[in-house]
């Protein structure tokens, strides 16, 4: 299948999925178009599948910081291959995922998992991503792991303050900053 | 050009860079292909040009994590598209490269910079890139950063660290691990 | 995607899936090749999604001939594009399935539908299908429904006496029967 | 042949097919076209040949339904390649068909049963398929047999009246139906 | 659809069909390789259907011939597209045909008629043509009209006593026969 | 060369030669559109080549009829691949030919010979065949022999009485003639 | 047609022609092949036409050259797109013509003259050309005029006698004849 | 390299060439667009190379007949692939080129000896070709000899002659001077 | 990579590249279309790297011819594949620079080296290579050398001296400035 | 005409031109192969024409380096595209070229000065350039001229002498003699 594939430093062609949304336990649609329109970053956190051991534990480890992400403007969205009826009824069964409130989008047909790389063809399942892309619409960071190491939510926060204040003061970014004479 | 693009679970093909090793005074070469050999990790730090003032407390950063990831097993390498040359006079100029003791490779053509996505065809250098690559030749981890927001060389360490046990311990890796009947 | 389409009277290609197994309560995998090994009929039942209402009534319904069609010499197998986890989780916690004892496999890859043309690409998902392969791999008979009309596991049962029926006595066949002169 | 295949959920390409009528005991023409101007549901049976054994069984069974099919807003034609001449002659002649009232038409073209699937290259003839369209146009239940299992004109009624229902009602309809909190 | 065209003067393809033979009443096959085989010419007479008026009276006309033509090595075959099944109804119910005990061939696929060119590919009927294969499978003589103009079967006589003579005293034949000087 | 093949029952393209006009004396040229625009019936009669021995006897036969194929509204042209002064000389000195009236065409390109599937690509020759094209210039009849089988001028005028008198009575012609009851 | 085209300097293919052989008064085949076998050279005259003004005054021309033509190795052969039987009545009842000896070849296909590049597509016949092929197959001299101007075949004797010499003396040949230091 | 070729009875595509003028003893222009212009006939004569012994004495043979050709409104152009300042010294230091008053063309890119196919490519000198263009710009005559068989600059002025009277009287050509009935 | 090539004597396309600017201790960029905006001509002095040993000694040498040909017009650029970072760190550390005035450009995508055939793509270095671009933007002069020969920076001021001379005296150039007559 | 364009640093492919040898007063053959063989050095030294003005000086200067070029190891060659015998004649004649004892070769084809890139296409003439071959075949310096700028032989011999002492000496390249640590 010829996907078009998202590259940093590149604007994300537009997507939309369906989602299943804690904060109002009901169901939903998400599209980079109106977190866009939001004036907002989007953060998507790609996992393998509902109804697993150690997902839920990066899962919950993302909701503790799901309030320092929003304050940062994010809009935090995981996602993985399953329907909506599956994220709901795994978000409502699973004791580890009951503080979740980010959206759970349901990538059903592989088409946003193709588009930032993380498709397996031979399961059907996302591999762990985490993408940023900022309010203009450019992917700005992307982290792919192939195992499941752990991705900390910290760190990703330490990474949107980061971004959020580089894209403010463009000036003190790497190589931009330095100018001549300064160094040497 | 038509590149084969390195993708999070497949193996690399392999490639070959002429570099400037700090820890010898000297030039030499280094490949993929040898780094398997010796039974070792690849890490891979892409960064844009020598002689550039934020780059160097990344590297310098790394230099104070060398000796943990060389205990890992890993073998770093510094990568832009300058020459040794140009390598060999900042390291040895650059007050804070003074610790550098990793291999800075001399990716001139650009060829390795595009195998794993980083090339920027508009200013022919390289995006901030971090890539792990197991004694197998297989790509575990990825991460690519649009802005210099910090690369954290002990978050970098702490992956090394996840990799390597979960691919000495496959059995505690998230699907696999999860046995039926043990939750819900 | 170019996906070879199983058409009837034409033997259909292999194919394999991972599936949760009630009467073991656990996970496996299914083939064509190996149901045909063994002699046995298959029937395949496509639905949508697990967690869904409708849905169960027509699976329980099914698991209420399952022995008959079992007696028949019938491989009967559930398919939706969820995962294999998903399944075993309905399965559990889902009352109306509590008797489903047949396979039910995940096509998480679509590849299945596919094949049997009734993969939805607009969502993902299954539309409801049920078909009939000889233990020589010949698909004998398909149906197709758009909405949910509510199979009748029985018709199923009616159809499999008939094909093992009239496999067993293919003189009785029409046109085949008939003999010139004894009709007009 | 490239011929389009019509697939269920989707729109069927406009038909037409010369007929032999044995209501009014004469010919005419039929499409998809004029069946769709008049708000109509059509029903395709289609069947191997004229002057066949078991075959009238199947088109007898059907004229006892063709009132119940009418009133549910059908339009009955049961198919063949051969011409509306051997129909006529076939209708008026076999015992068995005295009761048919419904449009017998001639593809005598094949081009009708490969829009459907079912035309069989290697003889020319057509393979046992019964198809619903609904007023609109978009095919909604699809049937093929390899086999003449005796096709159950009852079952063909049933499927009318609830495709009839959930297109009057799709509320009710799976997984529509279905809200969040309602079922688990 | 690609189909080679017999060509006067030029070898005919093989081709098959099913046959009703009304000499055994009973159904059968024919093929050219079994005619080329037997030593004997292959009269083929396309007509467009059973069951229609004026056809009945070319083949009676035919069938008062069928004797000579045999005499003359002839195997007649009638060819319509019409099924092996309506030749046999037909041949045993319509007056006019009782005397024939040529071979009724059924060309459902359209193959054969498409191969003399005489497939009219907007009604799936054929055109009436007449065509001799001598025994060698060499394409002597055709003869399609499109009106029903009436074919003479004694004029067919007439051709074939020619062709049978002209193939054993090939001296006679114009151009050959001529020599220089015998004339001008 | 690829070149349209005119086929029974569609148009002819339109097609000039030079000529030699024995009414006249004199040369000249004929073209389908032209009779076609005298609303005339077109009869071409195509002969392998001057100055032989068995041709002219065909072409003498052919004269005996030219005035009832005139009155019945036929342009007849003789072709042959020969020039108009091969065949002004041979239609003077030739004692056979004294008596022909018709046109004599000639086709040195063999354009004419191709359109008609009886040019000889081995001799640059054309096979000896018999073409009606009605006013309207549709081709209603084609005959061509291999061998001289001696084409029958007097059946020649029998079929352009037939074509004439169904042209004028279409509802004469089988099968639309027939009527539903009126036959079985 | 993509014919091969002579071209001076060059071999020509092998080609054959049906001719009619006024020194033995009956019809033959000549080929480039056998001339090249006899150790001959080959002359190939074409003209438009048999039966026409102009051309016999060449041709008689022609003939009162053909013994000389003869001496020094040539087979004269005249070409024209008649066919043999023209050739023959014209050479045998035209005054102009009663001393031709030479070979008079029917190139009907027009195979030749599209060779030799004389063939008019126009008109099917051939452009006035003279050509010489020597012993070994290669054409060392050609000429074609458009208008009748009067080929003078003194002119071509005089050509036959110097290529002969050439041939034989090739050191006199220009500029192979001239040596350094001789001239200047 | 695909070139248009020019051939006899076809217009030639436009050319031009540097000349040397010996009538000026001046550098020059010449093209055929020109020459028409003038209603002048363009004479061609190819030869391989200046400074060779046989060649100059064919073209003084041709400076005999200078003014007759220009009587007859010819322009004569000698073309070689030699550059014009070849062509100067060698008109200017040979003796036997000091009558040459025509045109020296140099065809110094073989353009122009490609367009009459008189270029040899093995040698990138041009075969001894002579050349009529007609002052409409179509090519009446072509001759080309393999060997300096010498060509006779008086048959160049008879044909000359020839061609500008049949031009003037088209009437005196054949074959149209032929009228039907005046020979035979 | 399908690289447009410049070539002595047609247009360079345009093309730009960031440099380091010694004159003035700062970076800027150079385009061609600026320098022909300004009236000048370009002079491009490409060389492998920066930091070796023997390269240096040719930009010194430059150097001190640099006035002169900033006299004559010239707009002197040295390029190599290495980053202006890197330029102005050698520029500033080596001591055979310190008089470098000119300006040092970057081609780091190695764009302008492929436009001018000088990209070693085994290597991304440039060869050494010297070309002259006169103001209208026309490649006048290239020279390349495999093996470091010393360019001499005189003959370039010689070279430049001649072009600036023969472009404002065209007459003078060879072979213009030859008139026939004046010489042999 | 797609040629191989020879490259700096690349083997050029082989080729052959006819020469004059003013050495020995007599014509032959210069290929690269053979040069090779003898171990030398191939000179090529590319110019216009024959016969004009400014020409005869450069090559009267490369006249007086002759001797220095031979005892370097290198074959001088003097390349236009005139033919041999011009050549000769200009040798002889012009007082300028009396010294010149080198090969004078005659690429009348245009192949070889379109492979060093310097044939002119819209002339037929070669642009001034000199390319110096290694015994190995590599070409190692290339120069072209627009503008007859005056070739200066003595800057010739010089390049000559450098190459020959590269080649020995190897390490003396640059930037291979550059050893890490001798220098910053």
């Amino acid at each position: 299948m010829e996907t078009t594939l998202a590259s940093v430093g590149s604007n994300v062609p537009d997507f939309e999925m369906e989602t299943y949304e804690p904060a109002h336990g009901d169901f939903g649609k998400v599209s980079l178009a109106d977190i866009k329109k939001a004036g907002k970053w989007t953060v998507l956190v790609f996992y393998p599948a509902d109804f697993t051991f150690v997902c839920p534990t990066e899962l919950a480890d993302l909701a503790d910081q799901q309030e320092k992400l929003a304050a940062l403007g994010a809009h935090v969205i995981a996602v993985s291959t399953d329907t909506k009826f599956a994220h709901m009824v795994w978000r409502n069964t699973e004791g580890l995922m009951k503080n979740v409130k980010y959206t759970l989008a349901a990538d059903t047909t592989g088409a946003v998992s193709r588009l930032f790389g993380v498709y397996d063809s031979a399961t059907g399942l996302a591999l762990r991503g985490t993408f940023i892309i900022n309010p203009e619409g450019k992917l700005v960071s992307s982290e792919v792991n192939f195992y499941n190491v752990g991705r900390d939510a910290g760190e990703l926060v330490r990474k949107m303050e980061a971004n959020v204040h580089l894209m403010a003061n463009p000036s003190e970014a790497c190589p931009a900053k330095w100018t001549p004479g300064s160094k040497t």
